[in-house]
C-alpha cells in the first residue's frame, strides 16, 4: 500500500535529441509551447544567475530532516539526468552540499531541482553545479528515513515522473512529460522564430496594440480614450 | 499535447463503503495508516471548525483569476463527491461562493477542497457547506480560459486523482487514491482500536518511555541524566 | 512638502443613508457591484467572527512602533465612523487594546480597520468591538513621532480619503468612494435581489451552465467532453 | 562540548504564588509591566480562543520531522509546568497530538507552547488542553535523533530557561524570568488597578489626550489642526 | 462610478530637471528628505543590483493573470517615462518579459515597476531594462479584461498619480509627488552635502555620540554604563 | 528588573586565534562541528555573494523602527568585532545604512548581523562591509528609546552573548559560544581533512552508498530495489 522504499532502475527517458532541442529555450517559452501547465511554483530559485539548461528527470522522495535518499538516487544517475528532490512535508534544511555535488557530477548529472534548502553555495557555485532551491541552510540533515527513487513527485506542486524533460533557468523551472518532450520542443522553437520577427517589429516602433490587432477588440471590450 | 480544456465524464469512484469508513477517522490517523504520504500543505485551512467528512474527488483544473470551470465540473459532482480545485498558478482570488456553493450542495457535494480563496464565508457556515481552501478573499474571478474537469492535478502539494478518496479535518486535508481506500480505512480502523488502549495507560500515568520501551535506545543513542 | 503632522479637522462624510445600505450586503456583494476594485489585502482578517458592518471612514497615519496619534483620532471620531489606520512602513506591534477600544466606543466608533497588529483580543471580543487588523500581538507602542489624521492613506493596499464608506465583514474589508456610496448601495441591491432568484434556481438543480448561457461559449472555446 | 542528549531533572522553578499571580493578567498586560521584552513572535496562535494561562516552564529541544524528545519530556512534568518546545531548526510538522496531551495532562501539565506544528485539534479542544503553535500539520514525525530536556532554549524568537514563569492568552505567550517573577506579577497588579480607573474616565468620554496631557508635547512636537 | 477601461492621454509630468536631479540620489536619501513617506513595500526588488534611475510615471491598473493593458500602456509611454504596473489583487505571474521590454524601450521607457512577476529575466538583464516586482515567474497571462491607465493607482502599498516623479534602486522605489519634485531634489541635495562632511568625521574616528550630541539625552533617558 | 537601557563595556571575548581559526570553514562546517545547533534562522541573508569571516561579538537589542542604540554600540566596537543587532519585535525598516557602516568600519568592525532591514546596499557592497539581515528597506528609523549593548540577545533565532564566536557565510550565520571556540575549530578542522579525502572518493565515482557503508543499514530498514 505504500510507495516508500522503493528503488525503481529502469525508467524511460526522453528522448535525448528533444531534451537537448529543449535547452534551447528559456523556460518562459517552453511553459508557453506546451499550453501554460507544468510550471513549477516560483519560490524554487537558482543558487546562482544565468544556468540555463535541459535534462531527464530521476526522482528521489525525502523526508524533512532526512537526506539518505540522496546517497541512493546517486547511483540511479545516468549522464544527462537531472535530480528531482520532493519532500513528504515542507522543510527547508540544507540536504545537499558540495559532496553530494561531487558525487552527481561525477555521475553525469546536469543540475539539482529541491522542494528544500540547500548549503555550500559558495562551493556550489564554483563547481558550477547548478542548482533551483526552495532556500538556502547550512543545517544539516540525518540518514534515518527510507523515502523512494524514480516513483512519480510533486516537487514544488508540480507533478514529476521519472524521465520527464526538465528546463530551468532564471525565470524556473518546467516539466515537461516525457511523451510530450519532441512536441514540445518543436513548438517552442515555433513560437521563437515568430518572436524574433515581433521582436525587430516592436524594436521599430510598431505597437503591440497593432501587431497583435488588439485595437478592435480592446474598443469592443469597451476600452475609452480621454484627454 | 494538451491536458486542457477536457472534461472526464466517468470516472471510477473509490469503494463508498471503503470512503464511508475512512470519515470515521482523523486526517492524522489515516495519514499514518498510509505511511505519511498524501497530506496536503498545512496552509490549507477550514473556513469553519468542527467538520471531519470523507468523500470521492471529482477534480477540477483553474487559472488564476478566472472560475468558469466551476460551472463545468458543478455538473460532474454525484452524491458524495468531495470537488478539489487546483490552480495552473499561484493565486488567492475567491473562486467560490454562496451561489456555487447551492448548486454543488443540490448535487450532492459534500465539501469543496481549493488551493485558492473563496468567499461569503459567513453564508457557506451558515449552510454548513465546508470548504478547506488557501485563503478568504472577497475578489471576484471572470470567465475566459478553459480549465479542465477530472483531470488528475496537484493540489497544495499532492497529485490527486478522479475517483480518490479524501478525508479533511481541522488538521488539514489527505489524499488517499483510490485504490488504497479499504486497506487504509482497515488499517486506520486497527491503529485506532490501538490507540484506545494507549490513552488509557497514558491517563493512567504510565510514561510512553515505558509503554514503547523507550529508555534502552535513548541510553543507546547516548542520553544522559543529570541533576 | 509633507503630509505629516496634520489634523483635518473637517471632512465630507459619505452620506449616512447610503452608508446604512451598504452594510445590508457583504463584501463581496458590495466589491462585485463597484466593478472589483477598492477591496483590501486579503492578509487584513476580523478578530472575531461575524461581524458585518459599514461606516464613514476617519483616517489615521501611523509610524512602526508608535501609536501616538490613536489618541488624536479618537477626538475627531463622530457617530458610525470606521477608524482607518494606516501604517508609514510594514510592522505588526500592538497598537490598539481594549483602553483605546473604550475610548473610541465612547465617540460612537464601529470599528478599527488597521494595517498592523491588535492586542487584547479577548477584551475586544467581549466588548464587541469589531477589529480588522493584520495580525494580533501583545507588542506596545511608544508615543513619540507625529503622523496625521484625516488625509489621504493607503491602508492593506488601497487608497482611502476620510470620510469614504467602509463595509467589512468575514470575507475582509472594502473601501467605497464618498461620492459613489449610493450609487454602489443601489447597485448591490439590485445584485442581491438578481441573487435570490439564482440561488432558488441552483438549489432546485438547474445549472449554471444552463442558467448562465455558458454551454455555447464553452464549446466555441473547445471545451471537449470524453469518457 | 554539545548540549544535545541531555535531560536536567532538578530545575529551579520560579514562585509558585507570583506564577499564579501572573496568571491574572493577560499577556499585553505582562509583556507592558516587564518593560516590552520576552514576548513569542506574533506568528504563536492559541489551537482555541479563549484560554489565559501561567505556569513553569520544562524545556524541550526538537529537531525538525522528530519528537522523541517529548516523550522524555513527559516524565520531568510537574503539577503547573508548561511545555515549552524549542526546534533546532524551522519546521511545522505536527509533533503533539492526543496521545501526548493525555500523558501530559496526566503529569498536571497546563499547555503546551510549540515552535512548530501539532495535529489533532479537534481532539485537543474536546480535552480542554491549550496549545499555542507555529501552525497545525497532520504530518507525523519519527523517534531518532537526541535533543535535551531542561535546558535553556530559544523558542519562537525568545530565550526562555527551564523554571521561567510563562504567560499565555489569545494575544501570545511571554516568558517571564523565573527571578523576576514576584515583581513582574507586582507591576502587573499595579498596572491594571491603575487601568480601571482609566477605563472608567475613557468611557465617560474623556479623551487620552487630555487623560494623558498629551496637547502639550503634541504641539510641541509641530501638530497642526487644520480645517 | 467605475475607473475602470480608461486610458488617460493628456497627463502632466513632473519636471524634468527636477527629475532628473532627484536621479542622482539614491532612494534612501529621497525617502528622507521627503520626511520617510512615499516607500514602496520592501518585496519590490530589482532583477539585477546595481540600477539607479529616477523618471515620471505613467500609470497601469490590471487584473490577476491579465496583462491586456500592457500594449494599451505602450502607447502613452513618452521618453524618460517609468511604467508603473499595479494589480486589482494580490497576484505574481510574469506579466512581462522581453518583447514588451522591446516595445517600451523603443517608446523610451527606462524602467517598469511592477506589483506582481515578470519572466525573461536573464534577457531583460541583458537588455538592461532595469525592473522591480515582486517576484520572477514564467507563468503567462491572458488579454480578456478591461483595467485602465493613467489613473491613479496603489503601487506595492504607495499611491503613484501619472506624473509622478519614481526613483529605485537596490534599495527600493519611491514615489515623489509631482509637485513636490524640485522641492524634494533641493532638499536630497543638501542632505547629501551634508552627508559628505559627517562621512569624513566617522571615517576618521568621531563617535555619532559626539557628532549628533546625543550623549545627554541618552544620559537623561537613563542609559547606564557597567562594567 | 528590566535588560534596557544598559550598556556593558567589558566583554570577555571568545579566543582571537581560534576565532581566526573558524574563519577559515565555511558555516555549514562549523555549524556540523558542533552538532548542529547554533544556527540563525535561514531568512538572514548576506546583502552580497562570497563573504565568508569569523569575529566575535557586541550585540545590541534594538526596538521597531529605532536605531539610537547603533550609535552607542558603535563606541563598544574593537578590531574584528562582528555586531549583532537584535529587535525586541519583528520590524524589518533600514536601521543601517553607509555613515553608520563607515563608523563602524572606523572601529574595526568585520560584519553587521542584524535580525532587521539595512539600506543604502549599492554602497555597502561598494565599501566592502558585509551584512547579513533579514532584509533590504529604505525606511529609516528614529533616535527615541532605549535599548541595550552587550546583553544575552536572540538574534534571528539563535542566543548570542557578547564575545561569541560568529562565522558568516553565503549559507547564512552561525553562532559558536566563546567557551567553545577552541574546540569546535579544532572538531572543524578535523572535519574539513575528512573531507577532502571523501571528495577524491567520490569525484572518481565511488558512491556514498559504499563510501559510508549505508547499503546493508538500507536493506535491513527495507529498501526495496525494483525493475
Amino acid at each position: 500500500m505504500t510507495t516508500l522504499g522503493i528503488v525503481k532502475r529502469n525508467i524511460t527517458r526522453a528522448d535525448k535529441a528533444a531534451v537537448d532541442k529543449l535547452g534551447r529555450f528559456g523556460v518562459a517559452t517552453v511553459h508557453e509551447a506546451m499550453g501554460r501547465v507544468g510550471l513549477m511554483q516560483p519560490y524554487m530559485r537558482p543558487i546562482y544567475s544565468g544556468a540555463l539548461l535541459s535534462g531527464t528527470a530521476v526522482t528521489v522522495l525525502l523526508h524533512p530532516g532526512d537526506n539518505w535518499m540522496m546517497h541512493v538516487v546517486a547511483e540511479q544517475i545516468q549522464p544527462g539526468d537531472v535530480v528531482i528532490a520532493a519532500l513528504s512535508a515542507d522543510n527547508c534544511d540544507g540536504f545537499f552540499g558540495d559532496l553530494l555535488a561531487t558525487s552527481f557530477m561525477a555521475r553525469g548529472a546536469k543540475a539539482l531541482i529541491i522542494d528544500a534548502g540547500v548549503r555550500d553555495v559558495r562551493e556550489l557555485t564554483a563547481m558550477g553545479f547548478p542548482v533551483w532551491s526552495k532556500g538556502i541552510s547550512a543545517k544539516g540533515t540525518i540518514k534515518s528515513t527510507l523515502g523512494s527513487v524514480n516513483i512519480p513527485v510533486v516537487c514544488a506542486g508540480v507533478s514529476v515522473n521519472p524521465g520527464d524533460a526538465m528546463v530551468a533557468d532564471d525565470d524556473g523551472v518546467v516539466v515537461v512529460p516525457a511523451e510530450w518532450a519532441q512536441k514540445v520542443a518543436d513548438a517552442a522553437e515555433a513560437r521563437e522564430a515568430n518572436e524574433g520577427e515581433k521582436r525587430a517589429k516592436l524594436a521599430a516602433g510598431v505597437f503591440g496594440l497593432d501587431m497583435y490587432n488588439m485595437r478592435e477588440p480592446l474598443a469592443k471590450a469597451g476600452l475609452k480614450y480621454i484627454d
